[in-house]
């Protein structure tokens, strides 16, 4: 029977699991200030019962149901309607809208509990033999639209739900690895690594309810990443089960065999496999773990600051620095002091800042922004990284204010989640979008992606928010993580849609990728071409319908299948103009040469 | 006109350009010790002139000649024999001895030298137009049989050499990245990088003779990858022309975009298409850059101390250490002193070790391993490292003799690629074989694969010399790199063949791969299997074949083409045995989890 931890979270409405805005004084007047929403007198709406919904009936023949049931036992396929709205989405604004409004056309028709890798094979051999859909499905807790069926799918669709393989197989105490099933959960596989006195130092905002195989399906990057590196960086091995056999790549630290398949794997949302198994790269525990707390007067100075401490010969865990806007949000709803004058309050803080001559820049005290760096290791090590922090912020008219306020990061990590259910109650809409681009271009995919964000709330006439903060350093740039919310109007879908697609498009025009750790999906493949080229699209197209031909693997994320445009049957937010060729008209010879403004915008669909 | 520089080391028998025995003075003695040939009686045979080799006429039509002058002009068409000669293979032993044998069947039919990356691009074109084949070159310093027509072509072959594309187009301060074509050889960028403060940090042996986008088409990695990466981490920008167009991976620090298009590129070896331009991490030019020496009792010992500095907090850029052989090598051909007993004399180096037991170890001073530690940074950075080394080198037993050898490792850095050809003029073969393997396994490779190789020449009857050193560290292992010579008997072909494939088969069964950064080519390609698992294969197959479906781009390199054997139709080291089935007989269940074991051994070819 189905006991996988993250159903709880998923009977949606269950809102006790998550956000209790009550505990959160400040969040209430930060939520009216923000988006003009009134918790005190917003009446929740509930979220539909599962008969509200309209659910067609499954496809699955008995024929084919009986070949599941032959593999996995027949208590663990499921064909109930709980079942299968479960297993429909992911958990984006998008996909509790959806089914929130009834408009869901495609549900999973059958959804399948296996044991162990075996019977995963199995069922993928099954189901390529039936010719059906399979969608792998981990913790669910994707936002990019990576699980949702393709509505023009007549084929049976199976989500073959990986709850069950959730341990850790077996740690190499010399190369630091670990076996780790697919399909367990952070908290799960953490508890079992710790217990041996290691850490998988992997931590994304989603770790509560994601797995280490969605992890690797998605390229997922965790909050040390500075430190420990994305996913892909931390899956050294990995076992993939495909039709006709298992993918075996050894754990290695390195090769040079050809074009990486470890590297097609990782991101691949389900289209080559079922990834049963990952190797991962793990850490004895660590003497010291610190996150220390600064404040910069502003974003773009502590920006600076930060590349200066990603060039250094610091090497932090965690590097992370709020906007202005974002640095209000964390210290009006901090459970300690709410309110950046309460936060203040009683400290010489004020003092401080106003000596430093904070409340006279532009904004005032309203622009200071919060930075949060992680230090991680043996004593010295962490002493010796430190130092150099504290005088690179030091430089940049930064001041240190100690590791209290580094609670704050820690108790909002994997509350914001939870956040979207509580808004939706409400009528209103939350979510986030996030990139990568060089230190060189940060500043800039900032302030147009912010002023782009505030056009498209304009040209629906709606009072929107949007803040930001950078986070993941490299050698050559960084992340940028933006949040944004409005209070739905006519249609909160085809709002959001323009909001989103708005800020992608800014990514895109300003020198940033159109995601850094989310994926793809459907979400996000309007604009795969303006990303990596069409020549681009065209060699990762090959590689699906190579791999796939008759698109029985999670077929339509990442790239449509066939002829369908990008962007699938069912995303809507979708590039809503044609490449910029600003560059090309200024200097088409060296723009040519940089960007890759051959590409035609993709269809909007 | 051709004025590529590589061309003169090319022009064979040019021993000037590189290997001088006389400035040497143990070099002599060691050859005698370790494959029994005395260079002072040895006289070295004359290589062929360029009249004695049988070169088939070139098939390249009048018309697709005229063509390709339409693009490049017709000076950059080249047909002459030495162009077809220099361009048919890279510089491995097999490469060399075979065109010293006269038996090669197939040469490029014609040379072409474009200007510019649209000059690449109409090439590419045009080449598809008229189904010829297309072989990218840079350096030529490929050792895995990269570059090798397939003896079965029939369609005319375009070797496309990139030499002219080889500047440094612009940096980004900020990203401290640079666009370089990809035609640039080592020296060449370094200097232009350097005229602006900054480094490539990639230097691996060939640095001399290869170029940046050879550098990417085989994933090699360079003797500071353990600060800079290997040029999978540095390369972080691409554009590859390919049939119909130019694909282009914007410079990124990291993306969530699919399975990375950018590690397809990488390792492709000319299968995807011709790389034209990289966007390479740079690194300004570091304050302090030292390397400095340690002894360990034996290589096993300093072995566990490299395994624990990869660990710690120290940030080497360099670690390595070679076993006993490789250091008996090292001292006998140092410039300064030669021999062990001439490197120690005059100093207390040999009470030193005496009085910590080593005479009496196992092997006693024979079986000392050297170490190099490379340190690059701040003085401050490079101080605290160097700090944790020093304890760690203590703790097992190590003793650190300052920076004076480290000229050694400069010294020999870019001089062993020169050795095959001076070798070879006296009969030996001589050749190099490298790979990666977890912490936990990286001795039983080691003591393994001597063992295989000492096998290998028992049975060929051959008295064969092989050494080792470990380089390249990573958090989960490292990289060991072997040596091996011998005196050729009836066929040395033959007898390298056998040698080479007792060596590749030990990587494998050991839980090595089987290569680290040499690439596959055709000379490795029949492990393949072995290494990535039947199903990787054909993940990697139907890439290739979506791709490139008339096979035009470099054919049978990696993987054969349609239904030919792996290792194509030239290669000739390939496995001798079945893939070991051990494992799986002990512990079924676990096995069955851990290894590949359903893979089949590649027909033997």
């Amino acid at each position: 029977m189905t006991d996988v931890k993250h159903m709880k979270w998923w009977g949606w409405g269950d809102e006790g699991v998550g956000f209790h805005w009550e505990d959160k004084p400040g969040f209430a007047s930060f939520v009216q200030y923000a988006v003009g929403l009134d918790l005190h007198t917003a009446k929740p709406a509930s979220p539909p019962k599962l008969g509200d919904l309209t659910i067609p009936k499954s496809v699955a023949t008995a024929a084919f149901l009986k070949t599941l049931a032959g593999v996995v036992g027949a208590d663990d396929v499921r064909t109930d309607d709980l079942e299968r709205v479960v297993h429909v989405y992911g958990k984006s604004f998008r996909d509790l809208a959806r089914i929130r409004a009834n408009v869901v056309k495609r549900y999973p028709d059958v959804v399948v509990y296996p044991d162990d890798e075996a019977e995963v094979q199995k069922i993928v051999d099954a189901a390529i033999a039936a010719d059906a859909v399979l969608i792998p499905f981990g913790g669910g807790s994707n936002i990019a639209g990576s699980l949702e069926p393709r509505e023009s799918e007549k084929r049976a669709i199976v989500s073959l739900d990986l709850g069950r393989l959730n341990k850790v197989l077996d740690i190499d105490d010399a190369a630091q690895t670990a076996r780790i099933q697919a399909g367990a959960l952070g908290p799960d596989l953490e508890a079992q690594l710790q217990a041996k006195g290691y850490t998988i130092g992997h931590f994304p905002d989603s770790f509560n309810h994601s797995t280490i195989g969605g992890w690797v399906a998605t390229r997922s990057s965790g909050a040390q990443s500075d430190r420990f590196g994305d996913i892909s960086q931390i899956a050294r091995g990995m076992r993939v089960a495909r039709p006709g056999g298992t993918l075996v790549l050894r754990s290695l630290p390195s090769t040079s065999t050809g074009p990486s398949v470890r590297e097609m794997i990782l991101g691949s949302e389900g289209r080559l496999g079922v990834i049963t198994e990952v190797t991962a790269q793990v850490r004895r525990v660590a003497e010291v773990r610190e996150v220390q707390a600064y404040f910069f007067p502003n974003f773009a100075t502590g920006l600076k600051a930060i590349q200066e401490i990603s060039e250094s010969d610091a090497h932090p865990s965690i590097t992370r620095i709020s906007d202005g806007r974002e640095t209000g949000f964390s210290l009006a709803t901090s459970k300690e002091r709410h309110g950046l004058d309460k936060f203040l309050a009683g400290t010489v803080l004020p003092t401080l800042m106003k000596s430093k001559g904070w409340a006279k820049q532009p904004g005032g005290l309203e622009n200071i922004a919060l930075s949060f760096i992680g230090f991680e290791g043996t004593k010295a090590g962490t002493k010796f990284s430190k130092a150099i922090v504290d005088k690179i912020v030091k430089k940049h008219n930064g001041m240190g204010v100690g590791t209290g306020p580094g609670v704050l990061f820690d108790q909002k990590k994997f509350d914001t989640p939870y956040l979207r259910d509580f808004l939706l109650d409400r009528g209103a809409v939350g979510d986030v979008s996030e990139t990568a681009a060089p230190w060189s271009k940060l500043q800039g995919v900032y302030d147009n992606t912010i002023a782009a964000a505030e056009k498209a709330y304009e040209s629906i006439g709606i009072k929107g928010w949007i803040m930001a903060h950078q986070s993941h350093s490299y050698a050559s740039g960084a992340c940028l993580y933006f949040t944004f919310a409005f209070v739905g109007g006519k249609d909160m879908i085809a709002e959001y849609n323009v909001v989103k697609a708005a800020i992608q498009q800014s990514f895109i025009d300003n020198g940033a990728t159109l995601s850094h750790h989310h994926g793809v999906g459907v979400e996000h493949s309007p604009w795969m071409e303006q990303d990596i080229s069409a020549q681009g699209v065209a060699v990762m197209k090959g590689l699906f319908a190579s791999t796939d031909p008759k698109s029985n693997l999670n077929p339509g994320k990442i790239l449509p299948v066939g002829g369908e445009p990008l962007g699938g049957t069912a995303a809507k937010a979708a590039p809503a103009k044609k490449a910029p060729a600003k560059t090309a008209s200024k200097a088409p010879a060296k723009a040519a040469a940089q960007a890759a403004p051959t590409t035609k915008a993709p269809a909007t669909r």
